[in-house]
């Protein structure tokens, strides 16, 4: 049981963090409004966990206009992706235990 | 995707819950000693997890005595199997839409 509970990534425990990174993992690139509508979580919300994410080297943060006004991406580096996988995998352990 | 994340159970969002409801899954009781054993985890943060699951109704503790020592075992409740088996199968479907 230690073992496999040693695989699950504390970054990813949260159902925010969970659905963030599902989200990226499907698609390449999703902006902050995308997101929030996806998910259903407040702004100041989404933005704590997409912060807490880039600081763990998990997202991409790219600013830019779309004409005048400014418009902000987010993307699972490799790290990310890599990471985020692991987990899904050690979950898949723990679900395969119990059934 | 919010449809997939609102049937993820908070309850049981934590590494710690996690392994404490699968340990009580496959287990019908174990006692106080062999979770900490089973889940590495430290005597006050064991017993907060406890507590909490307890609350919420997806475990029952018994106390008894064995000989003079005192000594409390914990299951899951019917509750408590249905509410992690569900919380389980969102996880796999937020799993297979990964992969």
């Amino acid at each position: 049981m230690k073992e496999l509970l040693i695989h699950l990534n504390k970054a990813f425990e949260s159902k925010a963090r969970l659905g963030i990174m599902s989200a990226l993992m499907v698609n390449d690139k999703l902006d902050f409004n995308a997101l929030k509508e996806l998910l259903d979580l407040t702004d100041g919300n989404l933005a704590s966990h997409l912060k807490a994410l880039e600081e763990q080297g998990y997202l991409e943060v790219q600013k830019q206009f779309v004409g005048r006004k400014p418009n902000t991406t987010y993307g699972a580096t490799p790290e990310g992706r890599k990471a985020f996988g692991e987990h899904l995998s050690a979950l898949e352990k723990l679900i395969s235990g119990n059934r």
